[in-house]
């Protein structure tokens, strides 16, 4: 099926045969959902052990007695976890709730409200912005609107942010104060970012406004699905160009334990981590310690960890092979989409045909299966082109994922087809 | 000991004696610490059957699984004994993360940089303040002081803030926004505030700036010592004073099971709610639901947190006797100082004679007995007078205790005869 090259009488016959095989699906009256980044009911119960493993004893190797109040940085076997995960030294990392996102929050609030390592607070610019690479995460762009920090849309390629455009724009605006990165299994790409824009977003602390900041939420640091994907460090990098300022790393157990019931990290340079902390203290005396140790007990060696993540990869592999199978088999030789083949993460993101996307989530809808909103990988949640859609597809059971996956196809098609022919 | 009406060769015949009774305590180079309103060992010992409670089974009696992301407001039935403990409706309360710190925290933060219920954001306002009843708890002012919010003190009284004073702030100035409260066992006096100032808090709203809120931290709702003290209901009272608007509840539950463990609870109108969950959402997905659900099941009914409570209460109250007793014996009948007798909460409030508090510090701290920082109960760390002396008497073993305040009392004399002789 190539829309481009169809003569009139092709579309005009495929969109009655694809109208009809939809209003025979939209009769099953499914109620399927591909919507959530959440881990199925399978992942959650490998960490089922967490409850109950403390066995009575709330003393951390280190003697702290988690049960009572302080330590703002976390316990130190929880700062060790982090920074396992995030290869980082111990000493750069505070261990926090159950939520990255909070974390991020955090850390942007300080900048907005008080600015980093004493630089200007962004609130006293006139117009302080970030950079979005897009499609991207809904939750970050939701951070800065909510502030009313600006936010400008950097193209995504195949190996990370579009590195030309983001130096342009950092060069052309002293007022951009930050950028939002999801540099493993990047979402909802799936991307994984190569080693020469790792090394070219560390050089950009020499350039950029002295308050800018890198957010790196490297939320699948170790979500790999069948081998381990490597990820330059972006630490490294920015100590081989004195940058070491402008980072700051974020990561969680969120899809690693129990989503929401588990801890985030945030690693940064001592300069950063003062102004984060000198924020933070006003507001908490510190985080569950207890859940902290249940978590250190629960992996001990960061050996089990990876073989934890193992057990996800082989509930998540058959999820992501339906989909690409799914895609691959309707439009390999077609000119009706484009996706990635993310080799981790939890998202394939999908491109249609310009001025498509809101249409297909739409019929799918109509049909019984739930998308995410049009536009939601995008700033403001406007798609300029129309085209993103995030499949999310580890929260279904396989059978449910298959079905619904058929629905979109033939979604993606019947819109692809009325579009083409001025139906839309 | 009368020092106003000691001649002088009596004090100096005091100070001697004293001088050398404070000697030999420093030889013995103790190392002892009141400082801290923490819960000791044996009381966190009575919650540990917290972790292990779930027994694999993760579900919520709604069906929720508590293992996977979602619900800002809360689980359900942690709700429900967040509304227990504050006495209002479950659909008024939200119930979140470990601290009722931050959620105060993000409360404040909604008011000044977005506003409650559609009011003007208080960061908009020329000179935005709180009063704050003194003296108070040091991490209500912290907040206030790192937003730039000014602080008005305000003297409490035997029945909870001078209202008189109160309200004279309020119709001179409409830019007083706030005005922190720990109601029942307030932080350090141990006041419980009476119906009359209830009451006549409960109608600020009438006249107050529309953005005005109440901050009642009922940090101590369900800690009383040998009997249950009434704190009248501030929420039936704005319902009849049609404000309300005006009030935001706070509890949690760090002094009841593990502190820094436990959960935090909200209580406020609809519109409030509204207004705070809005700021809320940008920050995270849901609080730890894993840990709301063994709270609700380690307590069940209401009943048994009474009971829980009643354990606590029998752990504490040879203490609270002890730091009466001692202060009893030392100065009954003296113009040294004066204190409050808590019924319940984690403080005894202990004001010197003007400008001896702080020598007083310094000299327990010389003798290695830690006390909190002079000042500390007051806004910016500011106390006036310097008289007052917060003391925490929870954490350390009673015999510690005892010794403690043995010290203490000794260094509350010396200081007041080197006073009155100009020696300080």
């Amino acid at each position: 099926m190539r829309i481009d090259s169809a003569r009139s009488d092709q579309l005009q016959e495929w969109e009655s045969e694809l109208s009809a095989q939809y209003q025979r699906i939209c009769q099953h009256e499914l109620s399927l959902d591909l919507t959530r980044g959440k881990p199925s009911a399978d992942q959650l119960h490998l960490s089922d052990g967490l409850d109950g493993i403390l066995n009575g004893d709330y003393r951390a190797a280190d003697g702290t007695d988690t049960r009572n109040y302080g330590g703002l940085e976390g316990l130190q076997c929880a700062r060790e976890l982090g920074a396992d995960i995030l290869q980082v030294p111990t000493e750069e990392v505070m261990a926090a709730g159950n939520s990255s996102l909070t974390l991020m929050y955090h850390a942007v609030l300080t900048g907005y409200l008080f600015g980093f390592a004493g630089n200007t607070p962004w609130r006293e610019m006139k117009s302080p912005k970030f950079l979005c690479p897009v499609p991207g995460y809904d939750r970050h762009f939701s951070i800065c609107e909510q502030l009313g920090i600006g936010m400008v849309n950097v193209p995504m390629t195949a190996t990370g942010p579009d590195m030309d455009a983001v130096e342009e724009q950092i060069r052309g605006d002293s007022e951009i104060i930050g950028i939002w990165c999801v540099p493993k299994f990047s979402n909802p790409t799936g991307v994984t970012y190569d080693k020469e824009t790792v090394d070219r977003l560390a050089q950009l602390g020499q350039f950029a406004n002295p308050g800018f900041r890198i957010f790196w939420d490297n939320a699948y640091a170790i979500h790999d699905l069948e081998h381990q994907v490597n990820l330059p460090g972006i630490r490294e990098a920015t100590h081989e160009n004195d940058t070491g300022d402008s980072v700051l790393q974020f990561a969680s157990t969120s899809k690693v334990t129990h989503a929401g019931a588990g801890l985030a990290f945030v690693s940064a340079s001592e300069a950063n981590l003062a102004s984060l902390k000198k924020q933070m203290q006003a507001m908490t005396i510190g985080p569950d310690k207890v859940n902290q140790l249940r978590h250190s007990r629960f992996f001990g060696e960061f050996t089990l960890l990876r073989e934890h993540m193992q057990k996800h990869a082989q509930i998540l592999n058959p999820k992501f092979e339906c989909v690409q199978s799914q895609l691959e088999k309707a439009f390999a030789d077609t000119d009706l989409g484009t996706w990635e083949e993310p080799k981790g993460g939890y998202f394939v993101s999908f491109n249609t045909r310009p001025g498509c996307a809101a249409a297909v989530i739409q019929l799918a809808a109509d049909a019984g299966v739930k998308l995410t909103p049009a536009g939601a990988t995008f700033p403001y949640g406007k798609d300029p082109e129309d085209r993103n859609i995030r499949i999310a597809p580890s929260f279904p059971p396989l059978e449910e994922l298959d079905t619904a996956m058929s629905v979109f196809v033939l979604c993606v098609k019947l819109a692809s087809v009325r579009k083409q022919l001025g139906m839309l």
